[in-house]
């Protein structure tokens, strides 16, 4: 069984070779692939910075992961036992308003942009925006060239207008790479039915998170085995994987960059408030790669089947990354 | 035959679709491949966005040009009488400093990349420099990077002890794309019998120009052919190309950002001088690229045999880029 996380907040490309304890909690999960978060705010040449620093990483670590340009690099890099490591961003603020960067970083190795972090950008509105504008005209003509591109629509933190147009406007299966149902745990963050509804009616995929903001009260293995069964009865169950927005080692400075990058100067929260300041505890038993084997126990303990496990465990998002990722 | 010129300064990638006279004179000369000139000054925005100009252009213009990301793509586009556009810079200001920067444009699509242009960089020295620095350290790791990811070192303007360092750094032949010797046509951007001897050495490629201002008394397609067969005496026959240095619709604006860029307030003529600013005048009767029938003639009439004629008008680059040209 291979396992995918298709979205890991850990800044694992920091503080080589100090970043190897890390990787080896990604290594004792078990993991196959994920899916990491290069950048959040960074602009072209910080994002292309960033890739530098994760190709550096990986080229120092090749003993436990190596960077998927292609789609049939996954299976290869997870089968020799290895983690295949998907270059995606949180943003698509490397793009500097261009439409033609989307080719340049897909041959970057970007595979997967999200249309806003947490806040309003030029492509449309975040799921923090009082009013959100919808998929801008520039909005339209990046998700046409990312779908030309192969590159992965992102849509956790967009939203619920610009997310629902952006389903609508995509020609390829959309992603919601971290996000919970909204109806069980709601949040700003999580999304509607309407969306999930939108979302299984184009065979998108959904990823849900662990992460202790958005999973309300299924805290527990058996808890959150059922937010996952409530997303699989909704979307089906070949559009449900994991989602982890795990944060292993980003500490407090990351998680401020994260939240506030460089456009406020009052203290944002992201999907935390006021109350909880500062990085939020992981659910205690899946607060690090490491512990992946237990959702593959709680998802079993819920009655799914062998097949549905591995499914969920990450072959949905083997086969979703087969189809949308192509090769320029 | 395949004519390959290894070395076209003409801005096809502007006005768009005024651009399509020049593209039908190369057309009309029938050229397999062009080396084109991405930039000369350019940081790495700037960069990216000329590269997306010539990806457009390529694209409006794809019964005619197709851009060669791969060595294998060169053939297949000449084969289809088209022409291959090879994406070069005639600097690499686009790396800003960045030794990871080279693969990156390299997956962009950049093949040919030129260590120095007409003044000093953190890499080394130009031709034109009072005092040549010779390969600086970062020089050095990018000489090894550019090697690495498959990117041709073009050594044209850059100074005699930066460029013979080079060469020896080098492990892969490295090019002087666009230069003659200087022995024949005294110049600084010309090189000298050292530069030749070492490039042959290494079994390297040099492009002869067709540049008035590097012709010297050359200027006659008989003589012009001495030229040519000087250097085939003094490199071997399988060493020697052509590349042009045309520029066909670039206009005073043009020259004046070649040869000024950001870096003086001053006047600067470049390989020209203060008696004839301005754009050269080119010589009557290799003035386009539609005429590079004309070259091939000339040199059948200097009594070189069929093989040599098609080794120097296109064989001899297209066996280089199959060397140099490696896919990551």
């Amino acid at each position: 069984m291979i396992y995918v996380d298709s979205l890991l907040c850990s800044p694992l490309e920091t503080e080589r070779p100090g970043n190897r304890p890390s990787l080896e909690e990604v290594a004792a999960g078990g993991l196959g692939a994920i899916t990491v978060t290069v950048g959040f705010w960074e602009d072209a040449t910080e994002s292309m910075d960033q890739i530098v620093k994760w190709r550096n990483m990986a080229e120092d670590n090749a003993d436990l992961v190596e960077i998927a340009y292609r789609a049939e690099d996954i299976r290869r890099i997870a089968e020799s036992g290895r983690t295949a490591i998907i270059l995606g961003f949180q943003n698509v603020s490397f793009l500097q308003g261009r439409l033609g960067y989307v080719e340049l970083f897909a041959r970057m190795g970007t595979r997967v942009g999200q249309l806003t972090y947490n806040i309003q950008n030029d492509l449309g509105g975040s799921c923090y925006e009082p009013h959100d504008s919808g998929l801008s005209r520039y909005g339209q003509y990046v998700v046409q060239e990312m779908n030309r591109c192969g590159m992965v629509i992102d849509l956790s933190h967009v939203g619920e207008q610009t997310t629902l147009d952006a389903i609508e406007a995509s020609g390829d299966p959309v992603a919601i790479t971290h996000a919970n149902p909204a109806s069980l745990a709601p949040h700003p963050r999580n999304k509607s039915d309407r969306v999930l509804d939108a979302l299984r009616d184009r065979d998108g995929m959904i990823g849900v998170s662990v992460y202790r903001n958005l999973v309300g009260e299924y805290t527990t293995p058996q808890r959150w085995s059922e937010l996952v069964a409530w997303t699989v009865d909704r979307v089906g169950i070949e559009r449900v994987g994991i989602g982890t927005d795990l944060d292993q080692n980003g500490g407090f400075a990351y998680v401020e960059w994260m939240r506030q990058g460089r456009w406020a100067r009052e203290i944002q929260y992201g999907a935390s408030g006021p109350s909880k300041p500062g990085p939020t505890p992981p659910l205690d038993w899946f607060s690090t790669p490491a512990q992946f084997p237990n959702a593959e126990e709680c998802l079993r303990e819920r009655g799914f089947a062998e097949a549905e496990v591995a499914a969920i465990m990450g072959e949905n998002w083997l086969r979703f990354y087969d189809t949308v990722f192509r090769q320029l």
